[in-house]
């Protein structure tokens, strides 16, 4: 059964406090805590069976590889993947989609070509759109969302002319909290033949994500927000696809043999892992993949969906805030602005001061900004520790900013 | 003064058995061992400090950027580097000389242009040079060591020519530890006009570097062989080159504004550094190159040299041992073949029972294996925790692979 005290004292760092207030942590969308059993896994890889992976005979680098590689198969397994030879290890999702971007697309599109992209998208899946745009001519097609925030499948779909080669979408906007139908929008692209990647950057956190029954041709995540440690994640990449891309970061082990005129290049997924990976990074992934499969995301989801619920009626009912986006499917993740002169960066100070910890600023979505007509918002994202006592608090501390700047 | 058996217990892990002997660690080239320091460093920002790094305003964002922010100072110093704004934070050297690839020669060099390279080069420092071949025609020029496993300078400087565009060699040879005078390249093709990539992966392990007395354009260092954290690393790059090159990962922090159809980027190094990055991973490499730098490159280069010299003298005195590379100037890694039929594989399989790991295989270095004429080779590479002792347990162990095999 889903305990969220039980859970709370998982995460060492939720015991600690901030200018003398327990530390309430509500920057989950920007990078999750870690719980012990991910920090004792890493200590345990360090102190006790680290040596690099692959290419060892000795037993330490064999230890280390066969805890490494499992990870593919627990990653497939979190992401509902048939076969853990479509999951490509990555330092996290912008690594991820600047693969797809230099692995794929750059080859394959050429000036005039279309890439179909929400309006809430975060910088990691626009920057290397932009590059096709600044380097090779290809168009940018941006879908808005509508007033409430929510992007309609069927506009995104409509936007896929003769010319689309890609649909590029978040499953859920780090900014509003929308969660998108990308099911809808593979499915339909599908029929168009045009491949979908999909930004599952926040939407992996927050509930069950199966990538086929999703049926997008990308899938990427990234490690750090998932309670695991900074500079690991993956991507899911369909077969099809992945034998369309050539290589993209050059180096060791993604290669079957290296002479002076010749290189030829090792099969998917090792094509697309070059060098010293991070083994480390990776086994505390696996860990923490285990942890959230193990508490179940399914319990994870309902808990932040009563956290969405309690939040929205609370930070609602303020009438000196605006909530930025109420999609109707949404998860616990919520943008606001103020009344009166206060920046977003001075509110998250003094929320700060009491212990409250929320991001202020673009989010790493400009277009989203200019679209909302607001040069930046506070955020205060949830995950599965969280409780609606710290909604509580963080609406004290909104009023107390609301008292000092109104 | 620099005390091995005071440094051993640094690291927890050389405390452990291997097949019920002491581990005898000698697969450093690979990657090296982590000291507590960097265990419970990286301990600590999961546990107490941890958040996403530049765009938070609350305490624990502080803390963390403060901390990683601080690491580029450190790896400067430790690079001697005069300017820590030419230190880019990579994942490793792998990333590092993609970075330079991608961001510096893709855009500048066209069909014809040449490479030079050393024909001892990693697959790092050959194969994202093999993709300009591959893509955009430059045609790769290889300079061969002497029998001895000397690189000479006046070659590599011999074989710049008028469409010599890049000059990418290593100071120290992953597979004979043969060191290169990267100085005098540096220096005259600095007199031709040609910029110099160095690939520090190894070099910076055994001796002190000074990349401005180098005087290279490109110095990359990988974090894993510092007895840092996998996934951590860095490149030197001179502000001149920074100034040529495009942006490479696209995504977050490596941005000013992101607008539909525009985008600007920020100021070097931040251009260069795009997402969320391998936070602790580098906090942990900033520990790790303050314990090196606390114990002294130079008495760690002077204890390693003591090392190399036993180990050269044990390892000539087996006649049926072939040592590869017998370099003038060269540091602890050896790389060796034996008479009679058995495979490297074997030999590192049968040390490995007696608790000796060492690598086997082509080391991510095709064309010096062609060079050699060798399928594979055994290699013992060493670090500042290694004694002598373990070099008589090296020999102890080829000795019963002699009796096994011959």
């Amino acid at each position: 059964m889903f305990d969220v005290q039980t859970i709370r004292r998982d995460f060492p760092i939720l015991a600690r406090e901030v200018n003398g207030k327990p530390l309430v942590y509500l920057d989950n969308g920007a990078s999750a805590q870690k719980p012990k059993v991910v920090i004792d896994a890493i200590t345990r890889a360090y102190a006790e069976e680290y040596a690099n992976v692959h290419r060892g005979l000795h037993t330490l680098s064999n230890i280390a590889t066969e805890k490494y590689e499992a990870v593919r198969g627990t990653i497939a397994r979190f992401l509902g993947a048939a076969d853990e030879e479509e999951i490509v290890f990555t330092s996290g999702t912008t690594e991820g989609i600047n693969l797809v971007a230099y692995g794929w697309a750059m080859p394959n599109l050429g000036p005039g070509d279309e890439i179909v992209l929400s309006v809430m998208e975060h910088h990691a899946n626009i920057v290397p759109w932009h590059f096709l745009r600044e380097r090779q001519g290809v168009v940018l097609k941006w879908v808005d969302v509508d007033a409430a925030g929510n992007l309609d499948p069927q506009a995104v779909l409509d936007a896929i002319g003769p010319k689309t080669k890609l649909v590029a979408v978040t499953q859920m906007s780090n900014v509003l909290g929308t969660v998108v139908d990308v099911a809808a929008i593979a499915r339909g692209a599908r029929e168009k033949g045009v491949p979908v990647l999909v930004d599952g950057s926040q939407a992996a956190v927050h509930m069950p994500v199966n990538v086929d029954e999703i049926g997008a041709d990308f899938y990427a995540i990234t490690g750090h927000k998932l309670y695991g440690p900074s500079g690991s994640g993956a991507i899911h990449i369909r077969k099809e696809r992945m034998n369309e891309m050539r290589p993209f970061l050059g180096g060791g082990d993604m290669i079957r043999e290296v002479h002076k005129d010749s290189v030829t290049y090792n099969a998917p997924p090792m094509k697309f892992e070059a060098g010293t990976p991070g083994i480390v990074q990776q086994i505390g992934l696996g860990v923490a993949l285990d942890y959230m499969m193990g508490i179940g995301m399914a319990d994870i989801a309902a808990h932040e969906q009563a956290i969405t619920g309690y939040a929205m009626d609370r930070l609602g009912g303020l009438n000196w805030l605006q909530v930025q986006g109420r999609a109707e499917h949404r998860g616990a993740i919520f943008s606001f602005t103020l009344d009166g002169p206060a920046h977003a960066h001075d509110i998250s100070t003094v929320l700060d001061k009491k212990g409250v910890a929320v991001r202020a600023g673009q989010h790493c979505a400009g277009p989203l900004m200019d679209h909302l007509g607001v040069a930046a918002t506070c955020r205060a994202s949830f995950a599965m520790y969280n409780t609606p006592e710290e909604v509580d608090k963080l609406v004290e501390a909104l009023e107390l900013c609301h008292e000092l700047f109104a």
